[in-house]
């Protein structure tokens, strides 16, 4: 194959220690690799600086609830918003049940409708599901577009004054698709609708402002941005997130609390129960700094030229199928025809590239897609076109030796 | 003052790189310090072994599933249970939460009662709390001793065939009384009543086996136990864990997801949505090993001996007001007549000495003891005589300032 022309190469490949010389790591879009910025902030934060925070009239205490807010306020400005608009969660699954329980199943009623699309992830399709079964409330499914798009013309046909929230990914985790946040949130709220994005896809491969995009919502998590696993963010509009109940109980999120009655602290506290993953703030801290020295206009501009190639490359074999629209953002799902997912990503591996195969947590996509699986190639800042050559390598691979 | 006698000395504190010479550390109720294993755990988790968990085909990731489900077996063989009886949460206090939620919430009916102790820590109340009004059960609270222990006898006098749950402390987190689990749970299941234990400050001060105590629910936080923060364990009867709906709904706690129904999985899987917090569990791994190196037997004489000591030099000084049982686990309250704790604590850090002065998330206990807050010391496996030393000369730094 020819070698990669159109990606200007990040060269940030060195930067990743767990990242051995050959190793075609393109499984991204389950997590992502850390950076040594990041590995170096976790080291600290535990062996050097470590305290807990909120608490301590001690200076180190002091100290570490200075980084930590300072953390909350390099995600708010990250993503356009306001450091107390900001809720420390465990991922972005904890931040839409948080959102399920909080904001659905308090505010909506029986009869009322939530809006998801046809190739939402399991994490943001159970917790409405579960939230939905508590009120009474229905739920609707955007279909998809011939290109594998949410369709957001059957959107605005689809929505009626009883949708009270929309849910949807803002970049497919199984095919790339990016959604026109602008437009869903136009159609949502011309129905007087609230609207959620899921953004774990999006924050590590596109410029995000949710001011800009103008969502009520938005969700993601720390380890697909190069950051720690276990800490994710729920960003929600402070009005919104002041009229909600808290989530748990526990420390930090009361205001006073008696056995005859308690009362709760004002939001982000109120949704931050319990001693917080400390050192997996720190550590986001670190990876949303080494995201945007990086840059995420050039991080978009690289892993769109690697899907580019990447889809040229493998349309160039006749039993590879492809999915998604030709401009996803930094991941492409494929099959190979007569063979299981499984069994490519196998012989992949055995090539020294780890890609994923599966369902994807997206079961309802697949069994549209009318597939048990996908085989899925995901890129992030450290891949280049060697990454590229070995995958396709290992597909004509396949193609032997199950041809 | 007289140099510690009593206690074996461990002599690891060349283990923690995060505390410095000359820094006595004393708030290791609030979290503990990490020794050198668990920060190499952590370095090697993300810097050498990185990978997701569970749905990986290539090799790297399943090697780190095989190391994660090997913590959960650790996790097991720590506290006497089974691995698919042990659920990785964020900390204790979203054990707490899941239980109040997915079992009071779901198994107790209006009238039920759940019994509560006056020294709960605002984690074990407040969770109750949410989960009583949503169902409209009652909570009693069991009184304490005259020397401040949760009385067992009041307990058994107040248990009646309406309380289904009791919920209680092993150590105290302001006192440090140590809780008779095996007589408290014959009394809660003499009624009938389940019993969750709130381990937090038990299990890096004590062995704990939930077979010999008998319990049904057993929760801690790994960040108190030497290990990472973000990371926790709810230890559950498999076969009250399985007749409970799940907490959250996400990837990997599912059956099978389709718009129309979607099915879960069993334990422990079910509660455990979203990609878990990868690395905090293999840290919390070699916090286990490394708690275990040394043995609880070992570390709870220690820290005994520590706490008899600091209560005989303060108690020589005549405005200090000691809390709390003479045999209190590695925890000591006091007060200093006359200055408020948060004074205390202020002029003790000037000395390099760090201690916690607040209501410990227990107003309620606050409210008994007719103070707004107390000063704290609490210990560790890293503190020693010189300790104890430099908490003594700070106090009576302070009663002269204040003299």
């Amino acid at each position: 194959m020819s070698v990669l022309t159109t990606a200007a190469p990040l060269d940030v490949l060195a930067d990743f220690p767990a990242i051995p010389a050959g190793w075609a790591y393109l499984d991204t879009a389950a997590t992502s690799q850390k950076p040594r910025p990041v590995l170096e902030a976790i080291a600290r934060g535990y062996g050097e600086t470590y305290a807990t925070v909120h608490r301590g009239v001690y200076q180190r205490s002091a100290d570490m609830t200075l980084a930590f807010e300072a953390a909350r306020a390099r995600v708010a400005r990250f993503i356009g918003g306001k450091p107390e608009e900001v809720v420390f969660v465990r991922g972005a699954t904890e931040g839409l049940n948080l959102v399920a329980q909080c904001y659905a199943a308090t505010q909506l009623q029986a009869g009322d409708r939530i809006l998801l699309s046809a190739l939402e992830h399991h994490s943001n399709i159970v917790p409405w599901q579960m939230a939905a079964e508590k009120i009474g409330a229905q739920i609707d499914v955007v279909p998809l577009t011939a290109d594998q798009r949410i369709d957001l013309d059957a959107m605005a046909a689809m929505l009626t004054d009883r949708h009270k929230l929309v849910a949807l990914a803002h970049v497919s985790n199984v095919l790339g698709s990016v959604l026109d946040v602008k437009r869903a949130t136009e159609l949502a709220h011309g129905v007087g609708a609230k609207i959620l994005i899921d953004g774990c896809q999006a924050v590590a491969r596109l410029p995000v402002n949710v001011a800009e995009l103008g969502c009520d919502f938005y969700v993601f998590s720390g380890h697909k941005l190069y950051g720690p696993t276990g800490i994710g963010v729920l960003w929600g509009r402070y009005e919104l997130l002041d009229a909600m109940p808290p989530y748990q109980g526990g420390g930090s999120m009361i205001d006073r609390v008696t056995f005859a009655k308690t009362t709760y602290a004002p939001p982000p506290g109120r949704f931050e129960a319990g001693t917080p993953h400390i050192v997996g703030v720190v550590g986001l801290h670190a990876a949303i700094d080494y995201v945007d020295s990086i840059g995420l206009d050039r991080i978009h501009a690289h892993e769109t030229a690697l899907v580019t190639e990447t889809r040229a490359a493998l349309a160039g074999i006749n039993s590879v199928r492809l999915y998604g629209p030709a401009d996803s953002a930094g991941i492409v799902s494929f099959a190979v025809e007569g063979v299981h997912p499984h069994d490519v990503a196998t012989i992949l591996d055995e090539g020294n590239v780890a890609i994923r195969a599966g369902h994807h947590c997206a079961q309802p996509l697949m069994e549209l897609l009318e597939v048990p699986a996908t085989a899925r190639a995901s890129f992030g800042v450290y891949n280049g076109p060697a990454d590229v050559a070995a995958l396709v390598r290992g597909i004509e691979r396949v193609t032997r030796i199950f041809g």
